[in-house]
């Protein structure tokens, strides 16, 4: 993969071409008297939810109606939206006060680049843009061969009528985005096999409509049915699952969905969301789609300059070409000053308009031609114009790929790792509960804390020592000298997610993994290469269990 | 260190605290008829430099005049820069017309934050003030311990009139800053020592303004003798050389330079500037400053929130206290209404005004007493106040910390060290000039291609399977199984900087680095290992040459 980084202040032309000053907007309403801000589907989806929840009275009809509105809540415009809002006497939920007609709102943040003040630019709403406009260097990089994929981290940037739910919806977020171009003809992916015997929680758009529930689907029975469109959007929801249980999402609250007809771009083929559940409900974190090929189509079309591939044939091909030539001196005698008109007009032709001029030429000697360019019918002669086919042969062909984007919200999967991540045990005690995060070693960010086992200047400075030799090999480790008891500082460390506790005693020193609370007892010198291997994952707990001495460590906490 | 990662979209008022709103600007001068901008500074640099380089014919004065005015060019107001420019007849470079009289034009980019259009924003000229306002929860996050250093690694935004040099001035950019915070009455370091032998080229005041060179100079010599400001400071100098060395940047090219008085703020302590020759010149990429208690001391001011740490004295201290106490019956019954206003004025005295009266009511038994808010003297007689001293132990005190900012241009950085790292050699031929990057491993992109030999299936299958082992042991490789030939595959290889190619052929496989050219014959199943280590810097590759058999491989280019 390519690896790209875009500046975040884009100007107008490109955010105009790929329809984000257009169409990147939510539908606002505003508290008459005091100008405070509400997303007018925000509004009405609470008034829904509400109502249904706590008129226990309400008629079926009034019951049918609410549900089917926050079924449709997506697809109402401004004005429909507006009437809902009037109908049900809806007003400001701070104040009371009423609220005006829906308008939409443009969620870029806009500033002026440059000192004249004439050229607008906006912060990116996401940074895949950059990787279209760059499209060309890339393909040129990658050795003009397909597919390949570029990738991009990096800020970007919404501004949310109503930031809400945390770090869920933030104006300012990072976003990791994959451009993955392929020929729209051939979207098999050679490593497809890799992922397609794993087994994950599906929810396609036909259990959606039937009300069902998301079905474990090996991946790939679902591309060989067609419920997903292809192997590469296959392969990209097979690593991303991957990728996400590696991090510790857990397997069972982690569902990818496939968007409803109504929900997807009308260029898109096929757009799966990775949701995961928290607290907060299903969480889209990922999302997955095959754009064909309407991003690098827009923006050729506004640039002007070919964001095309050009593909090889194994074999030139032979194929059927068109040929018309006006013969000049006849066209020149005839028409003068216009004949260069008519001239460009018999080349415009298009190849049926062609083969009925060139039959009627035969048969009758001449016919009558419209030329629009000088808005009106001339006679055109069997001499003017000769209209043949010719076989050519053709080396390869020009088009336009198609992109499959994996799209990551790096502060919600974060978030979720962080709920999915958390749990309490009883202290030693039972008296209180102590918070533990079972960060992965992968992940957490400091690997291990040493501690001397009591507060004394020879244990001291082993420990110091000891976590020395483990920052040398590359591991963020954590030194905690407080005289607190180990019990405490064990909680201390449990509660940071440090996935392994040190200890430094008389007889040598320990290693504790923190959810199994288990310890072994490990020579002073081969514990950073043990950490090592434990943290990189060559190595499990398991089998550092069978290497050495287990030591009666469980009911330390 | 803490790391945290702070927004670019930044509210008005932290900006409005920091100075940015007030301060941060370049004088602009605008082309009256088409109004293009220029930076007023650089039209009237390049008059002065043009002029000095091309009129041979000027007179002894004012060629002085000239050289003057560069070297005053950055400390000239509006005022003084737009009479230069009127008294040289400076007109817009592009089309001659006459231009504006200078004004400030702030470099920050605005925006607006949220959907009502009244919360001003900007994007972030520096990371730092991040930092700055999160001080309250970094120090508690440290344990409420001094000292301690949060560093932030993002995006910097800056309007600039003029971008130019390439990579050089930016309207966006990534920075790395480091916030060291202190103790001001202690700014020594433990870890000084550790580089307190380094010689590197130092560029101090003195030196500058008696226009001298740059001085290898030992950094332990240069903090004793208070060339720079302290140890801390000093520390970081010395940890910025060996980072951009360790990067490749040439240590001949590097020197640290002081800021002249006028360059500094009026708040800093000390600032040097790590700067690199290239092609453009000497080149600022990192900045080294004390900036004082500055901006905690800001930021407190503007939001009244304290932005303080507390230092526990080691024993408490005994301070000598002045008490005192007006005796609220005697002033009561003589100033009536009043008596309050005058207990206030008594009450707020200074030390020395307080010592006076008391010597003076002892010898005298009255004074007169000036109360300010009743605008009139009054008498006070011995018995209507009580003065004394008393001594009270104290356990610590509460300060403003200084901030040591360390801040890297990490776009700066990368460009001088392309130039550092490029050279030319000639072909096996002789008859071209190849390109190489003396990357390092250590931030080479790619560690090693794999090839080849020669295109046969084996081989191909054999590289193929060395180059997911090397990419399972997380070194970046690149795999190239075209027909060209190895001469031509090790100069693409040499051009993208990759330190080191492993060919397979029928008798094993050979692994050569890229500046020396030398090969070495290894064991297919030790290069992974072989690789890790060099790349990882555990082994040089003068280490490697003594453990395999050296094979002929200098003149394969």
């Amino acid at each position: 993969m390519l690896e790209v980084d875009c500046p975040c202040v884009t100007p107008h032309v490109v955010l105009k071409a790929s329809g984000h000053v257009d169409k990147f907007t939510d539908l606002m309403v505003k508290d008459e008297k005091s100008g405070q801000c509400y997303r007018a589907d925000h509004l009405l989806k609470e008034y829904c939810k509400e109502n249904l929840e706590k008129d226990l009275l309400m008629s079926t009809e009034k019951r049918d109606e609410l549900k089917h509105v926050l079924a449709v809540l997506d697809e109402l415009s401004a004005e429909e939206l507006g009437a809902k809002i009037k109908q049900y006497g809806i007003v400001a939920p701070d104040t009371k006060n009423p609220l005006s007609d829906p308008y939409p709102f443009n969620l870029m943040f806009s500033t002026l680049i440059g000192p004249t003040g004439l050229l607008q630019g906006y912060l990116r709403p996401e940074t895949a843009q950059g990787i279209f406009v760059n499209f060309k260097d890339l393909y040129y990089y990658n050795g003009t061969k397909l597919p390949f994929a570029a990738a991009q981290i990096g800020q970007a940037f919404r501004n949310e009528i109503a930031p809400r739910q945390g770090l869920l919806r933030v104006r300012e977020f990072t976003l990791a985005e994959i451009e993955h171009f392929v020929n729209p003809d051939d979207k098999s992916h050679p490593k497809f096999k890799d992922v397609a015997d794993l087994k994950l929680l599906l929810f396609p758009r036909e259990e959606q409509m039937n009300m069902k529930d998301p079905v474990p689907t090996r991946l790939g029975d679902a591309v060989a049915k067609g419920v997903i469109n292809n192997e590469t959007l296959g392969y990209f929801i097979g690593r991303t699952y991957l990728f996400l249980i590696t991090l510790g999402i857990d397997k069972l609250r982690l569902r990818f969905r496939q968007h409803l007809l109504n929900e997807m771009a009308h260029y898109a083929c096929d757009c799966w969301d990775a949701e995961i559940e928290c607290s907060y409900g299903w969480i889209e974190c990922v999302g997955l789609a095959d754009r064909s090929a309407y991003d690098l189509k827009a923006h050729t079309e506004k640039s002007k300059i070919e964001l095309i591939a050009r593909e090889k044939f194994t074999e030139p091909k032979e194929v059927e070409k068109l040929v018309i030539m006006p013969i000049k001196k006849e066209t020149g005698r005839f028409f003068k000053g216009d004949a260069r008109k008519v001239e460009e007009a018999l080349e415009a032709m298009s190849e049926p308009e062609a083969m009925e001029m060139k039959e009627r030429l035969e048969s009758e000697g001449q016919v009558s031609f419209k030329v629009c360019t000088l808005n009106k019918d001339v006679t055109i002669n069997k001499n003017m114009v000769s209209i043949s086919k010719t076989v050519e042969k053709v080396t390869g062909r020009s088009f336009t790929p198609s992109v499959i984007e994996p799209s990551f919200g790096i502060g919600r999967i974060i978030y979720c790792l962080y709920e999915h991540s958390f749990y309490t045990r009883p202290s030693k005690t039972g008296e209180e509960q102590c918070s533990v995060f079972r960060f992965s070693p992968v992940v957490a960010p400091i690997k291990c804390t040493v501690f001397p086992l009591v507060q004394k200047k020879e244990f001291d400075a082993r420990a110091t020592e000891l976590s020395k030799q483990l920052t040398r090999a590359g591991l963020s480790c954590k030194i905690d000298t407080t005289g607190t008891s180990i019990g405490k500082r064990y909680a201390r460390t449990d509660e940071l997610g440090v996935p392994f506790a040190v200890t430094v005693d008389a007889e040598g020193v320990t290693v504790r993994e923190r959810d199994s609370k288990e310890q072994i007892r490990v020579p002073a010198e081969e514990v950073p290469s043990l950490l090592k291997d434990l943290c990189d994952q060559q190595l499990s707990w398991e089998e550092a269990l069978t290497r050495y001495e287990i030591v009666g460590g469980t009911n330390t906490v």
